[in-house]
């Protein structure tokens, strides 16, 4: 378990039980009853240096935070409303930053009909971007729990891509701190490659019209948004589920893009598409009876759908190889993607 | 004009209006539209080495980020429902660190029978907290922007007195970075009052019970949280209204502990009292008609309530002497409480 998973448990064992909370602590939102129906809620944060490297373009980041919360709203099936954007910056910072980061951030918001509502300002060492956001359920929302032996597990995007996106902006950008390891240099990539490897990585696309139709169809037992690799996220989905999550390498959606990072960089691309973090994309299950529904998927959804595996009896997250299951944990993913 | 609110201006001036917004961006709080009536949010950030001495008790710390974010409810009138918290910290601290923060805080937000719901974690290199809260007008919320030319201007508590207390934490806390200036030593104040100015300071406490009842009672013209300092807080709400606020020097509440520190550390308390940050308690505006109700103010209330000066037809906010009116924004406050 990671350490925020034990924060969580630890956390959720200490609190009392209170009943206006429909879904507490512990799922990609919260849940929580009010006079007009549930409030789904959350809030995601970026920290220089642990989530986005120093020098990374204000109105970028300030996009890619709303993004990034939002996306927890689009794993549970709900439709985000408003938002609160908090931004931490150095007094050495221009007095624009903190207008270029939000004026993105609304501009994001606006896209899908939701409102900055308000915020606050401090300063700070590091540039720190704090989202809180809420909306409401598209239907019945999504929980990670609901996952059961015989159901069949989905995933949107291609996972990986960004991590990999992540190691390239790091090589671009040098300097000691943040080489290409293992001598390749990014000139070395096809530049649509690049492109499109930065892009997973700066501009993530939260998946909510997808999370809506999954909620409004009734399609998804469970569900969860991959933000810290599909690994550790499907460990999470099971452990949630009570269940065994088993990957089948050979679905894995690997990207040409990513395979010819891979190449370059000399790393496994499955490895990569398992440990990589910031992908923003939906991992789901659904009843076997209804995954027919994913072989044509409506264009509305606009993401990718792949079968990537299975739910079975027991418990953690498996890979499946031609060699037999391995533990995903086992793995020894460095969480490439984790931090720059 | 401080930063931040020329932030705001300009974001206000950025942004494109939205109806579902009520009170966007600018007043101690936002107002949304729901389905089930308005919905009042705001959310806040305490930084170590800006808002906290670094070593600051983790519990306290997690009082403190509640209460810092309720007080910008109690100043619109409004309830607290939920809340999301955020914490920031270096991975040399405990991982029982946001534990103890996060259960903190519950137990304050229970304390008003708000429940916590949710948050995030990160790795920073400095603690920080970030709370958004939400909830409901108690009856109309109150603006910044409602006072007129002859309303009698209100403020409750004592203020100064958490500036104080803070000078007394950093002199407590010794080393180079925090020295007690002007040779003073804390153990030179009477302990009731070292007690009493540190309270102030650490834990404050948020102004529901009284933004209740002033909502209630339709009682406030405006009203706003002081936080930056009475000065800085009363030309908030002057320009809000469009009105000047005249503070009448022999108005202001001294408290004994201020007094007793000011004289210490060789200090002015009404300088304090107007330029020292943290207070959280509340200044607002009755008209002149109202102003009876607060000689005898309801227990229920909680707080002490003292009339401090008055709203005249111009602009700016000043401090009125025996010699005459001088704009607060001259007098040269060193927001001794701003940044440790």
């Amino acid at each position: 378990m990671r350490p925020e998973d034990r924060f969580v448990e630890r956390l959720r064992r200490a609190l009392s039980p209170r009943e206006e909370l429909l879904v507490g602590p512990g799922d990609d939102a919260a849940v929580v009853r009010s006079p007009a129906g549930p409030l789904v809620v959350t809030t995601d944060t970026l920290v220089e240096n642990v989530d986005f490297l120093p020098g990374e373009d204000s109105s970028r980041l300030g996009r890619r935070a709303v993004s990034v919360s939002l996306s927890d709203l689009a794993a549970m099936g709900a439709w985000p409303d408003f938002l609160l954007l908090t931004i931490g910056f150095p007094e050495s910072a221009s007095e624009d930053l903190p207008l270029v980061i939000a004026l993105a951030a609304a501009k994001r918001a606006e896209e899908f009909g939701a409102s900055l509502a308000g915020g606050d300002l401090s300063r700070s060492t590091e540039i720190f971007l704090s989202v809180a956001v809420w909306g409401h359920p598209c239907r019945e929302v999504i929980r990670r729990s609901g996952a059961r032996p015989g159901d069949v597990l989905f995933l949107s995007g291609w996972p990986g891509e960004a991590a990999a996106g992540l190691a390239v902006a790091r090589a671009r950008a040098g300097g000691d701190r943040f080489p290409g390891s293992g001598g390749w240099t990014p000139e070395e990539l096809a530049v649509p490659y690049e492109t499109r490897l930065l892009a997973a990585y700066r501009d993530p696309e939260p998946r909510l019209a997808l999370g809506r139709g999954l909620a409004r169809e009734d399609l998804a037992t469970a569900a969860i948004d991959v933000s810290d690799g599909l690994g550790a996220d499907a460990a999470r989905l099971a452990r949630a589920s009570g269940v065994r999550l088993v990957i089948e390498s050979e679905s894995l959606p690997i990207s040409p893009a990513l395979t010819a990072f891979a190449e370059l960089a000399g790393r496994d691309p499955v490895e990569m598409a398992l440990g990589g973090g910031d992908d923003y994309e939906l991992l789901f299950t659904t009843r076997a009876g209804r995954a027919g529904r994913f072989s044509d998927p409506p264009a509305e959804w606009g993401a990718s759908v792949q079968r990537v595996g299975r739910v079975e009896a027991g418990d953690g997250a498996f890979l499946e190889e031609a060699q037999g299951l391995r533990p995903i944990g086992d793995l020894g993913f460095d969480h490439f993607g984790e931090a720059p």
